[in-house]
């Protein structure tokens, strides 16, 4: 049992609510500051990504005795359907029966997670603005602009939960021997919306992440609760297929038509929503240290800014909390060696997700569409089958484990390498896939590859 | 011929100063500000590692006439002077005959440049603490605390030269697609002095730069003309041999007798300099873009900070200059293509010389006490001597030339291939270093690898 302290979380965020969930049941006292007004006041935006939970997200819930109430809200997603230009459909699984993602409206659960960080007594401070945080002794600064008058809060322990664009961090990355990048992608994306049957049903299906992989830009759809699918344009910014290029409606429609020809009949309002909706940037973040001394903490997209191509973004998050509360239990008061033992743990395992994350656009813009590719994910699927004791695919250690992130991409890279070898060296493998040759070749490779 | 602007330039230090010389003459209004007193009228900090100077930044001194007013106060030095452990002292030349870097004080360059700006007209304003910049119409904020009253001041183009912690950038960098990462060095440096015999000469040889090169730290002196060298020690803050584990006076004393006991003679203040002067870090710095739309640009360390292993830190801010200025000549009143035409030119560059010089510390404190290495150099400087067309070594290519730095790096990489194989596959390549043999190897490798 830890000794009471006075504990601020900047962000009523997904990260920031469940971290105060966690953090007021220890027995602290917890204020949550958000600049923006109270998300279940407000009609919501509409620019962001529909969330996909997956295991690491539902350890933290299911410790904290709340994932019943999310499962509600949430569709599961067992396959990808891939959308071919020539009309083809394939689907592929995600896992073994009954493994599943789960979609979930980033408004919907955030809502949620502040109707029960209340119920157990978490204190949310709406409109505040956090200018700047004095490290020393977490003072907050807070204020209706950034010139004007301040006033000072100050707590024993402040969490930056502030989002990829985080103040708290801001003032962190002005110390010496602070490390921080951020990167631009040269993609964009524009939310897209393909709406509920008159009945209330799915127009397609339901249990699926829909993809149409064009190489250099995607389609993606969602399935939301109310029966419609929140569709995701993910496009370069300049060039001859981007949003540049797609300033005039007649484009707009000839494009669609040409690239999407499905989605026809499904979005009905594509071009009222496509030039009314924000075409928005992705970022990468990354930071070094991620606490400053007993009293800092950073956490979620405040820490590691990821892109959104693994479904992984949430669930690194409340993993972190997981870990955080790991260091808690293990050492108690010691605030210095709790935050020394998280930042060191989660670390590898942030540079890891967020590089996985990148080459997964690849993965579902590109190879998702490449017949080779589909193959080598149906071999590995059915040798380990065969043998799960010697085969996790990467996609289930990062989606249905909790396997260290880091493990995922060194076992994962591991395995590619010998996947490559038996595609091109095992002739006529379409059609021998499933042979005797090919479980020895992989079983021979397993153990005289050094790993 | 321009049309005149009213331009404020951020920072005194050597690349504003230099910056401002060449936009005066060019007819312009030019105010310098900096947060700092007039440099010529305060002590100067001894903080800073020497400088010197190559074909690059003569190159832009000699463009506007002020080359021979600083060779006056510089020490030609043609070769690094290498100190082995066990007393052993070994020469490298940098060039071919004649050619040589210059050391430079920088607190002595830095005077002499306010010196020279002023006599063209240009107006500096000291102790003008900038704050922020409004991007859209150029205009400054200046107070004297980040919290307190400020003025504005508007000007027509507004540069950035204010050093690695670049106030004018920190704006950019709040817009979106701005790309940014800083990265702390493991090393740090802490500056030590040779003092001048009483005659004023220097103690060891004056037209080297000497190293004492000892794997993961290293000793280097450079000379002054008042017949002292400006010394750094660079070293890992943590770790067996580290300024963590340098706190008390015996174990200094003990570090330097047994690593550098040829020292032990010329620098007679050790301890106290040691414990009185600061640690200071290294840090790498890129972003981009470094321009906004046709009135804010970054140039020198504000755009690029390296680290100081290839003695490039001025001269690839001086090449700036030079850059600019050749988009000036060609685009006239253009100048939102000025910036971009600058920014796209010297961006690769940039980073290919932040790679250099992050190669330079591995080179500088433990190949230059490798006989292999050293014997692999005396090749090169052979053949290229017999077939100066055909081979220019990376040094020179870097410091005695103004190849793009981006080229430089390419075919040094291409160069260093051909080395490795020439070194391990002509045996007993000790005794048959010039042989017609390795001339034919090389001349054979050059024409057969794809480049």
């Amino acid at each position: 049992m830890q000794t009471p302290q006075k504990i601020a979380v900047i962000g009523s965020g997904l990260v920031g609510t469940l971290l105060a969930i966690y953090l007021k049941k220890m027995g602290h006292t917890v204020h949550v500051f958000d600049r923006s007004p109270d998300i279940r006041t407000v009609e919501f935006s509409g620019r962001s990504i529909n969330l996909v939970m997956s295991n690491r997200g539902w350890k933290s819930l299911e410790d904290i005795g709340i994932d019943h109430e999310i499962r509600k809200i949430g569709i599961p997603v067992d396959k990808r359907a891939i959308h071919l230009q020539d009309g083809k459909l394939n689907y592929q699984f995600y896992g073994k029966d009954g493994e599943a993602i789960f979609s979930l409206s980033r408004g919907v659960l955030n809502r949620k997670m502040i109707d029960l960080a209340e119920a157990v007594g978490v204190e949310f401070k709406f409109e505040h603005k956090i200018w700047d945080v004095t490290l020393a002794d977490a003072t907050l600064h807070i204020g209706e602009s950034e010139r004007g008058e301040w006033t000072e809060l100050k707590y024993d322990k402040v969490f930056g939960a502030d989002g990829a664009f985080s103040r708290i961090r801001h003032r962190m990355q002005r110390q010496s021997l602070f490390d921080y990048s951020q990167e631009f992608m040269k993609i964009g994306y524009k939310e897209l919306h393909i709406p509920a049957n008159a009945d209330g049903t799915h127009k397609i299906d339901k249990n699926s992440l829909h993809i149409w992989p064009r190489g250099q830009f995607m389609l993606m759809a969602l399935p939301n609760l109310d029966g419609s699918f929140t569709c995701t344009l993910f496009m370069p910014f300049e060039g001859e297929n981007s949003f540049n290029a797609l300033q005039e409606e007649d484009k707009l429609v000839d494009f669609f038509a040409k690239y999407f020809p499905d989605t026809k009949e499904v979005i009905p309002d594509l071009v009222h929503d496509f030039f009314k909706n924000p075409t928005s940037y992705l970022v990468m973040m990354k930071c070094f240290p991620w606490t400053h001394e007993d009293n800092i903490a950073l956490i979620g997209d405040a820490a590691h800014a990821i892109v959104p191509f693994y479904g992984q973004g949430m669930n690194v998050g409340f993993e972190d909390i997981s870990v955080l509360v790991e260091m808690i239990n293990k050492y108690g008061d010691d605030w210095e060696l709790i935050f020394k033992s998280y930042e060191k743990s989660r670390k590898p395992n942030a540079d890891a997700i967020a590089e996985l994350s990148m080459r997964n656009f690849i993965e579902m813009s590109t190879k998702t569409a490449d017949e080779k590719f589909l193959l080598q994910k149906k071999i590995e699927k059915w040798f380990s089958d065969k043998h799960p004791e010697k085969w996790l695919p990467l996609y289930s250690r990062v989606t249905f484990s909790t396997q260290p992130y880091s493990e995922a991409l060194a076992i994962g890279d591991f395995q590619n390498k010998i996947m490559e070898e038996v595609m091109t060296t095992i002739p006529d493998i379409e059609n021998k896939w499933n042979s005797l040759e090919v479980e020895e070749k992989i079983i021979s490779l397993l153990s005289s590859k050094v790993h």
